[in-house]
C-alpha cells in the first residue's frame, strides 16, 4: 500500500496562495479562527486518515456489509469511526457554535473531508452523510427536532441519510410516491419503499435518521407535491425512550465498489406504524432536499477527487520504484533498467493523472469558497457567489467523477499487470470511484442541469457571473508573459463556450427543447474542461507570485511540477474541447431522430 | 442476465456483404467449404455458446481458481469446456486438414472465438491459448513435436501457453533471463521464473505446454538471444510414459476481473529438472514467438469487443424496458413513465456502445480477411497483405481495449444504480475488459509499436498500403451522394494523418526519438479513430448496396440503425482526432522535459 494519498503542499498552495482563505478571518462568522487552528486542523485529520480510515480500506472492501435477519452488520470500525468523527468535532465541524458546532468554513473543512475520503471513501460517507442530514434539520427542523436530533447525529451516535429513491422514481424524483398521511398528532403515518439509500441501516449506530421525501395524501402530482420528512428507525416514545418505528430494511446491494457501506431497500410502515415528521413546507420538500442534494453533489466530486488522488500517488510510487526497459536513445541491453517514471509516456499519463485531481480540487476549493462567501456577504454579493456556486454544482460533481475513473484507470496502467492484482489498491479504487457518475444524480441529470437550468437561469446571469470570473484570471494572466500564450488559448476557448451556448440557446427558443438538450452531457464535459482550465490558470498564477516573492529550494519541484501540469492541461486537454464544439454547432438531431427500433438487429 | 450478447445478423452482415468472405472459396485452401457449412458452424457455436460458455460466466468469476497444495484447482466446468472444444474441432479449426484441422479461414472462425468470448471470457482464454500454441509447434516444430504435442492439445487434454513475461522483463522482453543450458540429449535444462501466465497451470487437463522464451547459455544480450522452447509440465519419459518436467505453479494472482482464468507465477527447474525443447532456431524466439503474439493481440482485441458486445445487449435490455422520465417536451407528471431508451442521452450512450462495438468487430474481421489473403496469395500480393496486417494489428488490439473500457462503462451507466450491482452482468464486464489494455502488450507499446515500427517499416510501405485501402473506400463512398459528406470528412482526416505522420517523422530524421515518440498514443489513439471511420463508411457502402438490391420488411431496422450508428461515429467521434492532431502537431517534448523530480510535491 502507498504511504501517500494527498498533496499536503498542494493543499496549502490552493489554501493559502490560491484561495487565500485567510482572508476569511476578516468576517464575523469566521474571526474566531486563525491559521494556526487551521493547520492544527490539517494535522489532526491526517493523523485520523493514517491511524482511523485507512487501516481499515481493504478488510472494509473485502469484509463486506452483511444483511442478517432483518438487520444490517457493517465493519466494527465503523461504530469508532463514527464515534470518534463525533467526538472530534469533525461531523459538527461547520455547524454553528451556539449548536456545538465550529463555525468552520468549508473551505477548511474540505480538508478532512479529502483526507477521510481519500484513505477510505466507504467509511467516510457515514460522517459525511450524517453531517448533511443534520444541517438540513439545522435550517429546516423547528427547535425541538433540533434539540432531539443534531446532538446525537453530531455525536456519530445517530446515523444521518438522504431518502430519495424510489422503485419507479430514481432520476426521475417527480415521481416519488412513498406517502404521508397526517395523524393529527404533529406526525405522519409514512408508508412506502426507497431504494439505494447509503448506510440506510446498520450497527454502528443506535439510530438512523432518514431524511425522506413523500408525498402528503392528496398532494398534486410531479414536484409540487413532494414534502420533506424526518423518519427516524427509532423515534421518542412517549417516556422519551426510543421505540421501534417500522422503518424496516428490506435488504442490501452487492457491489461493484464502494463496499464498505451498505446500500440499503428500505421499507416505511409496513405495520402502518412508520411516522415521519414534516420539515419545511408541505409541498417544499425537494427545494430544501436539494440544500443537502447540492452539498452532497460537490462531495461527490470531492469522493471522486480523493480516490484518483491516491490512486495518483499509489502510481506515482510504483513508478519511481519499478525498473522496466530504457531510454530511447539508449537500447543497449547490457546496461541496467530506468524507473518506469523516465518513460515519456508514463510521464504523460502522471502528468493527466496530477492535472486531474489537483486541477478538480482547485474547482472543488473554489466551489467552497463561494459557499463561505455567500454565508457572509448581503444582496447582490451573496446573490453573486450563490449563482457561481450553482453554476459550478454540475462541473464540480461531474468532472471529477467523470474524469476520476479515466484517471484512476491511468493509474492501474502505470502498474500494468500488478495494477489488475489485488495486492496494490489500485483494483480497488477503480472500482470504488465507478459509483460517482451515477449517485445524487447521473452525469446525464448533470448536463441538463447546467444547459437546461444553471445557464439560462435568470436570463443567463449565473453564465455571466462565471464568465466574469474567468476574465479576471485571464486578465491578470495576460500581464504575465509566461502565461500570456494559455491566457491566449483560454480567451479562444471562451469565445467558442459563448457561441456554442447562443447557439443552443437560439434551438431552444426556436422551440425545440429535445434538440436543445439532446447533446448537454457533452456541453457539460466541454464547459468542465475550460471550468478546469481556468483554476490551472489560476494556480499558475499563484505559482508565478510566489516564484516572484521567492521561494525555498525545496519547494522547487512543486512549484516546477504545477507549471508543467498546468501546460499539460492547457497541451493535451484544453484541445478537446475542439472535438465537441464542433459537435454541439452542428446538433443535428441525430440521438433525437434515431428511433429505439433502429437498434433491433435479430431480423 | 440478457438473452443477446452478439448481433446474429450484423455477423451476416460483416462476412458476406462487407467483407464477402465467399470470395474465399475460389482458394484452393478454402474450395472444400460452403456457406451452407459456415451457417452450421455458427448456429453450432451460438449453441456452445448459450449452453457451455454463458451458464458458468457468473458462477466463474465468484468461485475463482484456488491455489491448493502447490496446485491450481479451476471451475468444474473448464474441464468439460476444454474437452467439448477439443471435441468438436473448435482447438484445431484453423488448422490444415491433414494435422486433423479444418482449415477453416480465420475470418469464419472468428465467429466461434467472438461468441465464446461474449458469453464467457475467462473460460474462452483456455481453448484460444491452446490453439494458439499449437499453431507455432506447427508452424516452428519438428514432426517429432508435431505428432508428440498436436493431438493431445487439439483434443483439448492439454493446455497451451505463452511463457514471456519474467519479474524483470514485463514490456521489456530484451531483459528476460530464464536460461537453458545444452544437456546434448536433444534438450534444454531450463531454470528461470515466468510470471502473469494465463492458464499456467490448472487442473482442467491433463498437461499443460509452455511456449516459453529463454536466452540460452552464453546467448547475446538484447533480443538476439532469446530462444523459443517447448516446455511441457509432463515430458515423455523413457517408455513413453509421462513424467514430471520440474515446472511448478509458484502461486497466482487475484485480479479485478477476468477471474474465471488462473494467472500464474511459474518456477522452471526448481529441481534442475526441467527439460525444454528448442522450437525455431536459437536467437529467432522472438521473432518465431510474435506469429503466436500477433494472433493473440488481434484475439485480446476481440475479446474487448465481445465483451463490449454482451454489455451492449444488455444495456439495450435494460434501457428498453426500464421505465423512468418523460419527453423534454411532455413533462406532465401525470402521464405516464416512457422506456428509458426512449431518452436522447440514452439513446447517445447505446450508440457509443454499437459503434465502438460493430466498429472494432469490423476492423478485426478485416485483419482476419487479411490473414486469410496473406495465406493463399503469392509475392507482392501477399506481402501488401502481410504488411496491412502488421500495420493494423496494434489498432486492432488497442482500439477495441481502450474504447470497450468506455462502452462497457456507458453500458454499466445506462443502468444507474442497478449497473453498479452485481445481480446484473455490467459489473463483471466492467472488471473483465479492464485486462485487455494491459495483457500482450500495454497501450503504450501498441503505440510505440505502430509508429516507431509500422508506420515507418520498408519505407512507409505498409502506411502506404493502408491509405490506399482508405482511399479506395473513400472513392466508392463518394460516388453514394449520401456518403459523400462522409467521405469528405475521411479525406480530411487522412489528409491531417500524412501531414502529422510527415511531422513526427521529421522530428525523428532530426535525431530527436524520443520526441518523435513521446505522443505515440496519442497518435495510435487518432490513427485508430481513422481506421474505426473508415470500416464504419465501408460499411455504410454495403448498407446503401443491400438497399439498392432490396432488402426485406424485417431488415429496416436493422439497416436504418447501421446508417445512423454509421452517422453517430463521424458526428460524434470522428472530430476527436482534432485535439490529437493539435496536441501531435505543436509536440513541445512536455513530458520529455518534465522531470521525475518535478513530481515531488511534499515540500
Amino acid at each position: 500500500m502507498a504511504e501517500q494519498f494527498v498533496g499536503e503542499k498542494n493543499l496549502n498552495f490552493l489554501l493559502y496562495e490560491v484561495f487565500k482563505v485567510e482572508d476569511l478571518l476578516q468576517y464575523p462568522r469566521y474571526a474566531d479562527h486563525s491559521r494556526e487552528e487551521f493547520d492544527m486542523i490539517s494535522d489532526m485529520a491526517m493523523k485520523m486518515g493514517k491511524n482511523l480510515f485507512k487501516p481499515c480500506l481493504s478488510e472494509m472492501d473485502k469484509i463486506q456489509p452483511e444483511y442478517v435477519g432483518g438487520k444490517v452488520k457493517v465493519h466494527p470500525a465503523v461504530k469508532t469511526i463514527m464515534k470518534e468523527c463525533g467526538e472530534g468535532g469533525w461531523i459538527s465541524a461547520l455547524a454553528p457554535v451556539e449548536l456545538g458546532g465550529q463555525q468552520l468554513p468549508h473551505t477548511i473543512n474540505f480538508i478532512p473531508m479529502l483526507i477521510f475520503a481519500a484513505t477510505n471513501y466507504s467509511a467516510s460517507v457515514y460522517p459525511m452523510l450524517t453531517s448533511g442530514a443534520a444541517h438540513l434539520i439545522e435550517s429546516f427542523g423547528t427547535k425541538e427536532q433540533i434539540d432531539h436530533y443534531i446532538p446525537k447525529m453530531f455525536a456519530g451516535l445517530w446515523q444521518g441519510t438522504m431518502a430519495l429513491t424510489e422503485p419507479q422514481a430514481g432520476s426521475s424524483l417527480a415521481d416519488i410516491s412513498t406517502i404521508a398521511v397526517p395523524a393529527g398528532d404533529g406526525y405522519y403515518n409514512i408508508r412506502g419503499q426507497k431504494l439505494f439509500i447509503s448506510a440506510g441501516d446498520h450497527d454502528g449506530v443506535e439510530n438512523v435518521v432518514h431524511l425522506a421525501l413523500a408525498r402528503i395524501k392528496d398532494a398534486p402530482a410531479g414536484v409540487k407535491g413532494i414534502s420533506l420528512f424526518i423518519v427516524p428507525k427509532y423515534r421518542a416514545g412517549e417516556n422519551g425512550k426510543l421505540v421501534f418505528n417500522d422503518v424496516n430494511c428490506a435488504g442490501i446491494y452487492h457491489k461493484l465498489g464502494y463496499r464498505g457501506a451498505p446500500i440499503t431497500q428500505l421499507s416505511f410502515g409496513e405495520n402502518d406504524d412508520c411516522r415521519g415528521y414534516l420539515i419545511a413546507q408541505p409541498g417544499k420538500g425537494l427545494f430544501a432536499m436539494f440544500q443537502m442534494m447540492n452539498a452532497a453533489r460537490i462531495e461527490v466530486g470531492l469522493g471522486a477527487a480523493a480516490i484518483a488522488s491516491a490512486a495518483y500517488y499509489a502510481a506515482l510510487e510504483y513508478t519511481r520504484e519499478r525498473p522496466q526497459g530504457r531510454p530511447i536513445t539508449a537500447k543497449d541491453p547490457t546496461t541496467p533498467q530506468i524507473p518506469i517514471i523516465e518513460h515519456a509516456d508514463i510521464k504523460r499519463m502522471l502528468l493527466f493523472q496530477r492535472a486531474v485531481v489537483e486541477g478538480s480540487l482547485s474547482l472543488l476549493m473554489q466551489c467552497s469558497l463561494y459557499s463561505d462567501m455567500e454565508l457572509v456577504t448581503e444582496g447582490e454579493e451573496k446573490e453573486r457567489y450563490n449563482l457561481l456556486l450553482e453554476i459550478l454544482t454540475p462541473v464540480a460533481k461531474s468532472y471529477p467523477s467523470e474524469m476520476g475513473i479515466l484517471a484512476v484507470s491511468q493509474g492501474l496502467q502505470c502498474l500494468g499487470g500488478y495494477g489488475y492484482c489485488d495486492e496494490f489498491p489500485l483494483e480497488q479504487f477503480y472500482r470504488d470511484v465507478r459509483i460517482h457518475p451515477i449517485h445524487e444524480g447521473t452525469t446525464g441529470i448533470q448536463g441538463m442541469d447546467l444547459l437546461g437550468r444553471k445557464v439560462t437561469m435568470q436570463k443567463g446571469k449565473a453564465f455571466n457571473y462565471f464568465l466574469e470570473e474567468l476574465n479576471k484570471t485571464i486578465l491578470a494572466a495576460t500581464e504575465d508573459s509566461e502565461l500570456t500564450p494559455l491566457a491566449r488559448e483560454l480567451v479562444g476557448a471562451v469565445e467558442n463556450l459563448k457561441k456554442v451556448t447562443s447557439h443552443l440557446i437560439g434551438i431552444a427558443l426556436k422551440g425545440s427543447p429535445d434538440l436543445f438538450l439532446a447533446d448537454a452531457t457533452l456541453y457539460l464535459e466541454a464547459f468542465s474542461i475550460i471550468g478546469i482550465a481556468w483554476q490551472w490558470l489560476k494556480q499558475g498564477l499563484s505559482v508565478r507570485e510566489a516564484v516572484k516573492k521567492g521561494i525555498k529550494p525545496n519547494e522547487q519541484n512543486f512549484y516546477e511540477g504545477k507549471l508543467y501540469t498546468m501546460r499539460y492541461f492547457f497541451g493535451y486537454e484544453l484541445p478537446k474541447i475542439g472535438g465537441l464544439f464542433k459537435r454541439l454547432m452542428k446538433a443535428d438531431g441525430l440521438t433525437v431522430a434515431m428511433k429505439s427500433e433502429y437498434f433491433q438487429d435479430n431480423a
